[in-house]
C-alpha cells in the first residue's frame, strides 16, 4: 500500500475521524483525503458558524491536526491548531485553528482553498475537504421525550441531537439537497480505499450518506469501501444500540448504499447467533462483516473506546489485501 | 548597507513602526530587529491582554506583517495576520494574528519564542521583540480637563491617553521599572543603525525611553541612533504640538538620552528662526536635525501624513553614510 499511487479517502468527523486519519498515515499511501461533515453547531465551531456564517471549522481543524507533518514544526502546528483559550471571557473555548480557518476562508472566499493553504503550511500528509460547501443543519425524529413513547418529536441541531435523552429514529439534513463539494466526490471516485466512520453515528457518520452525490460516488468508485463501526454505543445518540442496529440505521438512511465491508472490533465477542444477525445486517448493504482487534486497550486488556491507529491500519491492510 | 553584516533595530509601535520596517527592508540589511512597545490596551489587543493576561499582541503582529516575506505565500500570511473579523459578535474586531500570537505564547510559555516561530513561518525579513516582558500600563498627567487650566489630572491607559481632550504633560509606565527584554537590549547594542519612531508620541515612542535599560543601551551602542519625527501633530496625544515640542518632550522623559540625529520632513518648511529653535532642541539631546522629503504625497504634492518607505530608506542611507 506504499505504492506510488494508492489513495485513501476517509469520511467522518470529530475524534473518530482523527483516529482513522492516524491509521491511514500508517499505511503510507500516496494520497489521503479527509472528507468531513459540516453539520456541527456546538462549541467554538458553532459560535463561529453563527457569527460569521461560514462552514463550522472544528472537525476540519481536527483533521488538519491529525495530518500535520510529524516533526517538531508539525507538532507545534498541531498544538497551535488545537489550542483552546481558557478563562471566562469572550474567547474562552475558542480554538486558534478555527480562527485561522475562518480568517483564511474570509480572505480567500473559499473554505477549500483555506484548508489547502493550512495543509501546505503544516506540510500535511493529505488534504482536508468539507463534504458540502455550505453549513448544514441536522434535524432528528426523536422518540421517548414524552410520557407516551409513541410520540416522535423533531429535534434540531447537532448538539441537540447528540445530547437528546430520547431515542433518535431518523436524521435529516437541512437543506435536504445541500451543495456537495466536487473535490470530495472526486476523492471518493479516485480512491483505492474509502473508510466511513467511526464517530458519532447520527451526527458525524450518517450525514455523509444523506448527500445523494456522496452515495452515488460510493457506489460508483472502484475503491474498497469499508465502514468502521463504533466500539460502543454513545450516550445521547445511540444509547443502547447494538452493533447490528448501527448497521441497520446506516442502511435505513441510504437505501441505495452499497459497501464492501464493516469492521467490528472482536472485543464485542458476539455469540454465534449474534454473528448471524450481524452478517445478515451487513449483507443487506452488500457487505461482509470482519472482526479485528482495533481498540486501544488498558492494562487489563479492556477497550478504552478508542480505535488504535496501528491496529486499525493492520486491519485495513489485511482487508484491502483480500480484495478480489 | 547591503553588506553581509549590517543590522538595524527599529523602535516604535503601530503604523509608524510598520512604515519604518518597510523602509528598513529597502536597505537590505543582514538583520532587522523590531523592538515594540507593549502598553497598548485598546481594541483586540486590549481585550486579549485583559482576558488572557499576556503582552498585548497587536503592535507585535503588525511588525510581523510588515516583515513577512514578499511573495504570494508571504502576502497571504500578511493578510491572515492582519485579518479582522467583522459582524457584531464576540469575535468582531479581533485579528487572527493576535490569536496566533496569543495561542503560541500560551503553548510555549514565551512571547519571544512565539514571535520567532511566526517569523520563521512567514519567512520574515527580521525578528520582532517586545521591549518588555510584561504588559505595561501607561499613565499620563493631563492638563486642560478642568475649567482651571492649571489643574493636572492623572489619566490611565493607552487608549485614554491617546484620546484625552486635554494636553498631555508627562507619561509614566506602570510598573515604573518593568522587566526589560534582554533580546531587545542586545538588538540595540549590536545594531549599526537604530531608529526610534515615528508614531503616537506618548504611547508608542516615549514608552521606549522610559525603560532605563533601553536608554542605557541607546547611549552605549556604537550604532547611529536616529529619531524619525512625526509628520504632523496627532489629535489627542500631541494636538497643537510643534515639531520642536515633540523633541522637547522626548528629552524631558529621558534626561540622559543621547541620540545622533532627528529626521524632520522638509514639508514642514520652517523659517530660519524656527530652524534655529529646532537645531537647539536637537542639540539638547546631542543630535543634529536633518531635513529630508520622507512623506507620501498626494497628486498635488501635499503630505498624506504617512512616511514613504523608499524616501525614508534613502534618508536613512544618506544619514548613515555621513557618519563620522
Amino acid at each position: 500500500m506504499t505504492s506510488s499511487d494508492f489513495s485513501i479517502a476517509c469520511l467522518g468527523g470529530g475524534h473518530g475521524l482523527y483516529q482513522t486519519l492516524l491509521a491511514a498515515r500508517e499505511l503510507e499511501p500516496s494520497q489521503i483525503n479527509a472528507v468531513v461533515t459540516v453539520a456541527d453547531d456546538g462549541g467554538s465551531s458553532g459560535r463561529i458558524r453563527r457569527e460569521l456564517g461560514i462552514i463550522p471549522p472544528g472537525d476540519l481543524r481536527m483533521a488538519l491536526a491529525a495530518l500535520a507533518h510529524n516533526d517538531t514544526d508539525g507538532d507545534l502546528w498541531r498544538t497551535l491548531l488545537q489550542h483552546r483559550f481558557g478563562g471566562h471571557g469572550a474567547m474562552a473555548g475558542h480554538s486558534v485553528g478555527n480562527m485561522i480557518i475562518a480568517g483564511l476562508t474570509e480572505d480567500l472566499g473559499s473554505t477549500q482553498e483555506a484548508l489547502d493553504i493550512v495543509a501546505k503550511w503544516t506540510r500535511s500528509a493529505g488534504r482536508v475537504m468539507p463534504a458540502c460547501l455550505q453549513p448544514l443543519d441536522l434535524e432528528a425524529d426523536v422518540a421517548g421525550l414524552d410520557d407516551d413513547p409513541r410520540v416522535v418529536r423533531s429535534v434540531r441541531g447537532q448538539v441537540a441531537v447528540a445530547t437528546t435523552p430520547g431515542s433518535v429514529r431518523r436524521v435529516r439534513l437541512i437543506p435536504e439537497q445541500p451543495e456537495v463539494n466536487p473535490e470530495a466526490v472526486d476523492a471518493i471516485i479516485n480512491a483505492d480505499l474509502v473508510t466511513i466512520g467511526p464517530g458519532s453515528w447520527f451526527s458525524s457518520v450518517i450525514p455523509h450518506v444523506l448527500v445523494p452525490e456522496v452515495v452515488e460516488a460510493l457506489n460508483r468508485t472502484s475503491a474498497k469501501v469499508v465502514v468502521i463501526l463504533n466500539l460502543s454505543p454513545e450516550a445521547g445518540e445511540t444509547h443502547g444500540f447494538t452493533t447490528e442496529r448501527h448497521i441497520h440505521v446506516l442502511g435505513q438512511h441510504a437505501l441505495d448504499l452499497r459497501v464492501d465491508a464493516f469492521i467490528a472490533d472482536n472485543y464485542i465477542s458476539p455469540t454465534s447467533g449474534e454473528k448471524a444477525h450481524l452478517r445478515r445486517a451487513a449483507e443487506s448493504l452488500g457487505a461482509s462483516i470482519e472482526y479485528y482487534d482495533v481498540h486501544v486497550a488498558d492494562e487489563s486488556g479492556a477497550s478504552l473506546n478508542k480505535h488504535d491507529p496501528e491496529k486499525l491500519a493492520a486491519a485495513l491492510r489485511d482487508l484491502y489485501s483480500k480484495r478480489s
